[in-house]
Protein backbone atom coordinates (compact mmCIF):
# COMPACT_ATOMS: atom_id res chain seq x y z
CA UNK A 1 0.00 0.00 0.00
CA UNK A 2 2.85 1.93 0.04
CA UNK A 3 3.56 3.24 -3.46
CA UNK A 4 0.70 5.46 -5.95
CA UNK A 5 -1.48 3.38 -8.46
CA UNK A 6 0.26 1.65 -11.64
CA UNK A 7 -0.19 4.46 -13.95
CA UNK A 8 0.32 7.56 -11.16
CA UNK A 9 3.52 5.71 -10.88
CA UNK A 10 4.66 5.75 -14.21
CA UNK A 11 4.02 9.08 -14.84
CA UNK A 12 6.02 10.37 -11.73
CA UNK A 13 8.95 7.88 -12.85
CA UNK A 14 8.92 9.00 -16.41
CA UNK A 15 8.99 13.00 -15.10
CA UNK A 16 12.41 11.86 -12.66
CA UNK A 17 14.07 11.22 -15.78
CA UNK A 18 13.80 14.82 -16.35
CA UNK A 19 17.32 16.16 -15.56
CA UNK A 20 17.32 18.49 -12.17
CA UNK A 21 14.07 16.73 -10.77
CA UNK A 22 14.16 14.67 -7.97
CA UNK A 23 11.77 12.08 -6.09
CA UNK A 24 9.70 14.98 -4.81
CA UNK A 25 9.06 17.45 -7.89
CA UNK A 26 8.36 14.11 -9.96
CA UNK A 27 5.82 13.59 -7.55
CA UNK A 28 4.85 17.55 -7.78
CA UNK A 29 4.63 17.75 -11.10
CA UNK A 30 2.69 14.84 -11.72
CA UNK A 31 -0.29 15.78 -9.28
CA UNK A 32 -0.06 19.33 -10.77
CA UNK A 33 -0.63 17.97 -14.29
CA UNK A 34 -3.62 15.49 -13.20
CA UNK A 35 -4.81 17.70 -10.67
CA UNK A 36 -4.64 21.48 -12.10
CA UNK A 37 -3.53 21.28 -15.49
CA UNK A 38 -4.81 18.97 -17.79
CA UNK A 39 -4.14 20.86 -20.59
CA UNK A 40 -0.30 20.95 -20.16
CA UNK A 41 -0.43 17.42 -19.76
CA UNK A 42 -1.88 17.67 -22.91
CA UNK A 43 0.51 19.89 -24.42
CA UNK A 44 3.67 17.58 -23.13
CA UNK A 45 2.88 14.58 -24.71
CA UNK A 46 1.46 16.44 -27.86
CA UNK A 47 5.19 18.12 -28.02
CA UNK A 48 7.02 15.42 -26.93
CA UNK A 49 5.95 13.06 -29.53
CA UNK A 50 6.50 15.73 -32.60
CA UNK A 51 9.47 16.32 -31.23
CA UNK A 52 10.61 12.67 -31.43
CA UNK A 53 8.85 12.26 -34.58
CA UNK A 54 10.17 15.62 -36.17
CA UNK A 55 13.79 17.02 -34.95
CA UNK A 56 16.66 15.63 -35.94
CA UNK A 57 20.12 16.80 -36.06
CA UNK A 58 21.98 18.96 -38.77
CA UNK A 59 24.35 16.65 -40.69
CA UNK A 60 26.97 20.42 -41.00
CA UNK A 61 26.77 21.78 -37.95
CA UNK A 62 25.06 19.66 -35.55
CA UNK A 63 22.00 21.92 -34.14
CA UNK A 64 18.88 20.65 -33.60
CA UNK A 65 16.80 20.68 -37.08
CA UNK A 66 13.70 19.59 -38.36
CA UNK A 67 13.58 21.23 -41.80
CA UNK A 68 14.76 20.33 -45.32
CA UNK A 69 17.63 22.65 -44.81
CA UNK A 70 19.71 23.77 -41.81
CA UNK A 71 18.66 27.40 -40.73
CA UNK A 72 22.44 28.04 -39.68
CA UNK A 73 24.21 26.31 -42.42
CA UNK A 74 22.59 28.88 -45.24
CA UNK A 75 24.86 29.86 -48.17
CA UNK A 76 24.43 33.61 -46.76
CA UNK A 77 26.32 32.43 -43.42
CA UNK A 78 28.69 30.14 -45.17
CA UNK A 79 29.85 33.57 -47.41
CA UNK A 80 31.03 35.37 -43.87
CA UNK A 81 34.16 32.65 -44.11
CA UNK A 82 33.36 32.28 -40.16
CA UNK A 83 33.01 29.09 -37.86
CA UNK A 84 31.86 29.27 -34.26
CA UNK A 85 32.24 26.09 -32.70
CA UNK A 86 30.22 25.78 -29.46
CA UNK A 87 29.42 23.00 -26.66
CA UNK A 88 25.46 23.04 -26.79
CA UNK A 89 22.28 24.40 -28.74
CA UNK A 90 21.55 26.77 -25.95
CA UNK A 91 25.18 28.47 -26.52
CA UNK A 92 24.30 28.88 -30.21
CA UNK A 93 20.84 30.18 -29.91
CA UNK A 94 22.86 33.05 -27.31
CA UNK A 95 25.63 33.96 -29.26
CA UNK A 96 22.45 34.61 -32.09
CA UNK A 97 19.91 36.06 -29.93
CA UNK A 98 22.36 38.31 -28.17
CA UNK A 99 25.28 39.49 -30.50
CA UNK A 100 25.10 40.55 -34.56
CA UNK A 101 27.15 37.84 -35.11
CA UNK A 102 25.52 35.78 -38.15
CA UNK A 103 28.19 33.29 -39.69
CA UNK A 104 27.81 29.38 -39.36
CA UNK A 105 27.81 27.17 -35.76
CA UNK A 106 29.45 23.80 -35.16
CA UNK A 107 27.60 22.57 -31.97
CA UNK A 108 29.81 20.03 -30.11
CA UNK A 109 27.37 18.82 -28.23
CA UNK A 110 29.53 18.28 -24.98
CA UNK A 111 33.39 18.75 -24.26
CA UNK A 112 36.22 16.85 -24.47
CA UNK A 113 36.27 14.78 -21.58
CA UNK A 114 38.48 11.43 -21.64
CA UNK A 115 37.31 10.05 -18.15
CA UNK A 116 33.53 9.86 -19.07
CA UNK A 117 34.48 8.68 -22.54
CA UNK A 118 33.99 11.76 -24.36
CA UNK A 119 36.61 11.88 -27.08
CA UNK A 120 36.73 13.62 -30.87
CA UNK A 121 34.24 11.12 -32.21
CA UNK A 122 31.68 11.60 -29.25
CA UNK A 123 32.17 15.64 -30.37
CA UNK A 124 31.59 15.20 -34.31
CA UNK A 125 35.32 16.32 -34.79
CA UNK A 126 35.80 14.11 -37.70
CA UNK A 127 33.07 16.46 -39.14
CA UNK A 128 34.25 19.50 -38.09
CA UNK A 129 37.37 18.70 -40.04
CA UNK A 130 35.80 17.91 -42.80
CA UNK A 131 33.79 21.46 -42.54
CA UNK A 132 37.20 22.73 -42.28
CA UNK A 133 38.61 20.93 -45.46
CA UNK A 134 35.76 22.62 -47.63
CA UNK A 135 38.12 25.77 -47.78
CA UNK A 136 35.65 28.08 -47.02
CA UNK A 137 36.27 29.18 -43.33
CA UNK A 138 38.58 31.82 -42.79
CA UNK A 139 38.24 32.11 -39.12
CA UNK A 140 37.22 29.29 -36.38
CA UNK A 141 35.92 31.05 -33.58
CA UNK A 142 35.68 28.98 -30.41
CA UNK A 143 33.16 29.74 -27.51
CA UNK A 144 33.60 26.83 -25.31
CA UNK A 145 33.59 27.60 -22.05
CA UNK A 146 35.93 28.61 -19.85
CA UNK A 147 36.19 25.53 -18.09
CA UNK A 148 38.99 23.51 -17.41
CA UNK A 149 37.54 20.59 -19.91
CA UNK A 150 35.86 23.78 -22.26
CA UNK A 151 40.15 24.84 -22.13
CA UNK A 152 41.02 21.71 -22.93
CA UNK A 153 38.49 21.62 -25.97
CA UNK A 154 39.44 24.81 -26.92
CA UNK A 155 43.45 23.52 -26.83
CA UNK A 156 42.35 20.71 -29.06
CA UNK A 157 40.19 22.54 -31.72
CA UNK A 158 42.86 25.77 -32.27
CA UNK A 159 45.09 22.51 -33.22
CA UNK A 160 43.18 21.50 -35.98
CA UNK A 161 42.73 25.01 -37.47
CA UNK A 162 46.09 25.78 -37.10
CA UNK A 163 47.29 22.51 -38.78
CA UNK A 164 45.25 23.85 -41.79
CA UNK A 165 46.31 27.41 -41.64
CA UNK A 166 43.55 28.73 -40.65
CA UNK A 167 42.51 32.04 -38.24
CA UNK A 168 41.56 30.94 -34.69
CA UNK A 169 40.08 33.11 -31.72
CA UNK A 170 38.93 32.00 -28.49
CA UNK A 171 35.82 34.60 -27.53
CA UNK A 172 37.45 37.16 -24.35
CA UNK A 173 37.11 36.02 -20.75
CA UNK A 174 36.78 38.79 -18.07
CA UNK A 175 34.68 40.51 -16.34
CA UNK A 176 30.88 41.12 -17.44
CA UNK A 177 29.50 43.99 -18.38
CA UNK A 178 27.84 45.60 -15.40
CA UNK A 179 29.52 43.33 -13.28
CA UNK A 180 31.62 44.80 -9.93
CA UNK A 181 34.87 43.65 -9.51
CA UNK A 182 35.14 43.07 -5.84
CA UNK A 183 32.41 40.59 -6.42
CA UNK A 184 34.23 38.86 -9.44
CA UNK A 185 35.71 35.29 -8.71
CA UNK A 186 39.69 35.63 -8.77
CA UNK A 187 40.04 33.35 -11.93
CA UNK A 188 38.15 36.04 -14.20
CA UNK A 189 39.73 38.84 -12.62
CA UNK A 190 43.34 37.26 -14.04
CA UNK A 191 41.90 36.74 -17.19
CA UNK A 192 40.35 40.44 -17.61
CA UNK A 193 44.39 41.43 -16.25
CA UNK A 194 45.80 39.38 -18.36
CA UNK A 195 43.95 39.96 -21.50
CA UNK A 196 43.46 44.02 -20.80
CA UNK A 197 43.83 45.72 -23.85
CA UNK A 198 45.89 48.86 -24.97
CA UNK A 199 43.53 51.91 -25.08
CA UNK B 1 16.46 33.80 -35.89
CA UNK B 2 16.47 34.37 -32.05
CA UNK B 3 13.91 31.98 -32.08
CA UNK B 4 14.26 27.85 -31.96
CA UNK B 5 12.47 26.07 -34.57
CA UNK B 6 8.70 25.72 -34.22
CA UNK B 7 8.57 22.00 -32.86
CA UNK B 8 11.39 22.91 -30.24
CA UNK B 9 9.96 25.97 -28.72
CA UNK B 10 6.54 23.98 -28.77
CA UNK B 11 8.63 21.49 -26.00
CA UNK B 12 10.30 24.00 -24.32
CA UNK B 13 7.15 25.77 -24.01
CA UNK B 14 4.98 22.49 -22.87
CA UNK B 15 8.00 21.78 -20.38
CA UNK B 16 7.73 25.29 -18.63
CA UNK B 17 4.29 24.47 -17.72
CA UNK B 18 5.48 22.15 -15.24
CA UNK B 19 5.63 23.44 -11.79
CA UNK B 20 9.07 24.62 -10.54
CA UNK B 21 10.73 25.16 -14.42
CA UNK B 22 12.05 28.37 -15.90
CA UNK B 23 13.11 29.11 -19.09
CA UNK B 24 16.59 27.85 -18.52
CA UNK B 25 15.58 24.26 -16.95
CA UNK B 26 12.91 23.99 -19.73
CA UNK B 27 15.69 24.19 -22.53
CA UNK B 28 17.90 21.95 -20.63
CA UNK B 29 15.33 19.49 -20.46
CA UNK B 30 14.37 19.59 -24.00
CA UNK B 31 17.50 19.30 -25.14
CA UNK B 32 18.58 16.05 -22.71
CA UNK B 33 15.71 14.82 -24.08
CA UNK B 34 16.52 15.21 -27.43
CA UNK B 35 20.36 15.08 -26.93
CA UNK B 36 20.60 12.01 -24.50
CA UNK B 37 17.84 10.47 -23.83
CA UNK B 38 15.03 10.16 -25.98
CA UNK B 39 14.01 7.05 -24.46
CA UNK B 40 12.83 9.26 -21.50
CA UNK B 41 10.83 11.26 -23.40
CA UNK B 42 9.10 8.48 -25.25
CA UNK B 43 8.68 7.00 -21.65
CA UNK B 44 7.02 10.44 -20.60
CA UNK B 45 4.95 10.75 -23.47
CA UNK B 46 3.22 7.44 -23.06
CA UNK B 47 2.90 8.01 -19.42
CA UNK B 48 1.22 11.18 -19.69
CA UNK B 49 -1.18 9.51 -22.13
CA UNK B 50 -1.86 6.80 -20.08
CA UNK B 51 -2.23 8.84 -17.31
CA UNK B 52 -4.88 11.80 -18.80
CA UNK B 53 -6.86 8.45 -20.08
CA UNK B 54 -6.63 6.30 -17.04
CA UNK B 55 -6.25 8.23 -14.04
CA UNK B 56 -9.71 9.82 -12.21
CA UNK B 57 -10.27 10.83 -8.74
CA UNK B 58 -12.11 8.40 -6.33
CA UNK B 59 -15.55 9.67 -5.76
CA UNK B 60 -15.32 9.12 -1.90
CA UNK B 61 -12.16 10.10 -1.25
CA UNK B 62 -10.73 12.41 -4.08
CA UNK B 63 -7.25 10.25 -4.03
CA UNK B 64 -6.02 9.97 -8.04
CA UNK B 65 -7.76 6.54 -8.78
CA UNK B 66 -7.30 4.13 -11.51
CA UNK B 67 -9.43 1.27 -10.87
CA UNK B 68 -13.21 0.56 -10.28
CA UNK B 69 -13.01 0.21 -6.55
CA UNK B 70 -10.34 2.34 -4.67
CA UNK B 71 -7.69 1.10 -2.57
CA UNK B 72 -7.95 3.31 0.23
CA UNK B 73 -11.96 2.94 0.54
CA UNK B 74 -12.51 -0.25 1.10
CA UNK B 75 -14.60 -1.88 3.57
CA UNK B 76 -11.79 -3.09 5.61
CA UNK B 77 -10.53 0.45 5.82
CA UNK B 78 -13.93 1.81 6.91
CA UNK B 79 -13.87 -0.90 10.08
CA UNK B 80 -11.38 1.19 11.82
CA UNK B 81 -13.92 3.76 11.98
CA UNK B 82 -11.15 6.54 11.59
CA UNK B 83 -11.37 9.44 8.57
CA UNK B 84 -7.97 11.06 7.78
CA UNK B 85 -8.74 14.52 6.01
CA UNK B 86 -4.79 15.58 4.47
CA UNK B 87 -4.72 18.23 2.00
CA UNK B 88 -2.88 16.23 -1.11
CA UNK B 89 -2.47 12.87 -2.40
CA UNK B 90 1.40 12.90 -1.25
CA UNK B 91 0.17 13.42 2.33
CA UNK B 92 -1.75 10.35 1.64
CA UNK B 93 0.78 8.78 0.60
CA UNK B 94 3.08 9.49 3.66
CA UNK B 95 1.10 8.58 5.66
CA UNK B 96 -0.15 5.62 4.53
CA UNK B 97 3.41 4.53 3.84
CA UNK B 98 5.61 5.75 6.92
CA UNK B 99 2.87 5.06 9.11
CA UNK B 100 0.76 2.34 10.90
CA UNK B 101 -2.48 3.74 9.92
CA UNK B 102 -4.82 1.76 7.85
CA UNK B 103 -8.21 3.89 8.49
CA UNK B 104 -9.91 5.89 5.27
CA UNK B 105 -8.62 9.03 4.50
CA UNK B 106 -10.40 12.30 2.60
CA UNK B 107 -8.23 13.94 0.27
CA UNK B 108 -9.00 18.31 0.08
CA UNK B 109 -6.49 18.60 -2.86
CA UNK B 110 -5.79 22.16 -1.38
CA UNK B 111 -6.91 23.99 1.94
CA UNK B 112 -9.26 26.97 2.60
CA UNK B 113 -8.13 29.93 1.01
CA UNK B 114 -11.22 32.41 0.46
CA UNK B 115 -8.72 35.41 -1.31
CA UNK B 116 -7.60 32.64 -3.84
CA UNK B 117 -11.46 31.96 -4.53
CA UNK B 118 -11.10 27.98 -2.64
CA UNK B 119 -13.96 27.69 -0.39
CA UNK B 120 -16.01 24.21 1.20
CA UNK B 121 -17.05 23.85 -2.36
CA UNK B 122 -13.74 23.61 -4.32
CA UNK B 123 -12.82 21.51 -1.39
CA UNK B 124 -14.90 18.80 -1.87
CA UNK B 125 -17.02 19.29 2.01
CA UNK B 126 -20.29 18.18 0.83
CA UNK B 127 -18.68 14.87 -0.35
CA UNK B 128 -16.59 14.64 3.34
CA UNK B 129 -20.83 15.81 4.88
CA UNK B 130 -21.90 13.28 3.45
CA UNK B 131 -19.10 10.69 4.28
CA UNK B 132 -19.75 11.47 7.82
CA UNK B 133 -23.14 11.50 7.79
CA UNK B 134 -23.27 7.58 6.90
CA UNK B 135 -22.47 6.77 9.99
CA UNK B 136 -19.30 4.41 10.22
CA UNK B 137 -17.14 7.47 11.31
CA UNK B 138 -16.42 7.15 14.87
CA UNK B 139 -12.91 9.82 14.78
CA UNK B 140 -11.96 12.31 12.28
CA UNK B 141 -8.22 12.96 11.97
CA UNK B 142 -7.28 16.25 10.94
CA UNK B 143 -3.81 16.10 9.49
CA UNK B 144 -3.99 19.47 7.71
CA UNK B 145 -0.54 21.38 7.20
CA UNK B 146 0.49 23.49 10.70
CA UNK B 147 0.08 26.28 8.39
CA UNK B 148 -2.26 29.51 9.10
CA UNK B 149 -4.40 28.10 5.77
CA UNK B 150 -3.98 24.70 7.21
CA UNK B 151 -5.34 25.82 10.58
CA UNK B 152 -7.99 27.41 9.63
CA UNK B 153 -9.42 24.51 7.64
CA UNK B 154 -8.73 22.22 10.90
CA UNK B 155 -11.28 24.80 12.37
CA UNK B 156 -13.79 24.69 9.88
CA UNK B 157 -13.37 20.73 9.55
CA UNK B 158 -13.51 20.51 13.12
CA UNK B 159 -16.50 22.18 13.19
CA UNK B 160 -18.17 19.75 10.58
CA UNK B 161 -17.51 16.84 12.86
CA UNK B 162 -18.35 18.41 16.11
CA UNK B 163 -21.85 19.66 14.95
CA UNK B 164 -22.36 15.28 14.50
CA UNK B 165 -21.10 14.05 17.58
CA UNK B 166 -18.23 12.88 15.97
CA UNK B 167 -15.11 12.89 17.82
CA UNK B 168 -12.53 14.88 16.35
CA UNK B 169 -8.48 15.18 16.33
CA UNK B 170 -5.64 17.05 15.04
CA UNK B 171 -2.09 15.69 14.67
CA UNK B 172 0.47 16.25 16.66
CA UNK B 173 3.01 19.49 15.96
CA UNK B 174 6.58 19.65 17.68
CA UNK B 175 9.96 18.90 17.60
CA UNK B 176 10.48 16.27 14.97
CA UNK B 177 12.14 12.82 15.73
CA UNK B 178 15.68 13.90 15.62
CA UNK B 179 15.54 17.39 15.33
CA UNK B 180 17.93 19.58 17.20
CA UNK B 181 16.10 22.31 19.81
CA UNK B 182 18.09 24.99 18.91
CA UNK B 183 17.27 24.48 15.05
CA UNK B 184 13.71 24.21 15.34
CA UNK B 185 11.41 27.36 14.77
CA UNK B 186 9.85 29.54 17.63
CA UNK B 187 6.54 28.50 16.32
CA UNK B 188 6.97 24.96 16.43
CA UNK B 189 9.02 25.31 19.34
CA UNK B 190 5.74 27.02 21.12
CA UNK B 191 3.92 24.23 19.84
CA UNK B 192 5.78 21.60 21.20
CA UNK B 193 5.73 23.10 24.46
CA UNK B 194 2.30 23.80 24.85
CA UNK B 195 1.27 20.35 23.75
CA UNK B 196 3.48 18.86 26.42
CA UNK B 197 2.87 16.03 27.78
CA UNK B 198 2.89 14.77 31.58
CA UNK B 199 5.14 11.40 31.62
ZN1 LIG C 1 23.20 23.28 -39.65
ZN1 LIG D 1 -11.11 6.39 -2.38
Amino acid sequence: MSSYSPRLQRLIDALRRLPGVGPKSAQRMAFHLLDRDREAAQLLGGALGEALSGIGRCPQCRMFCEDESCRYCSAARSQAGQLCVVEGPADLMAIDAGTSYRGRYFVLMGRLSPLDGIGPEELGLPQLEALLDQGWVQELIIATNPTVEGEATAYYLAELAKSRQIRVSRIAHGVPMGGELEYIDGGTLAHALSDRRVL
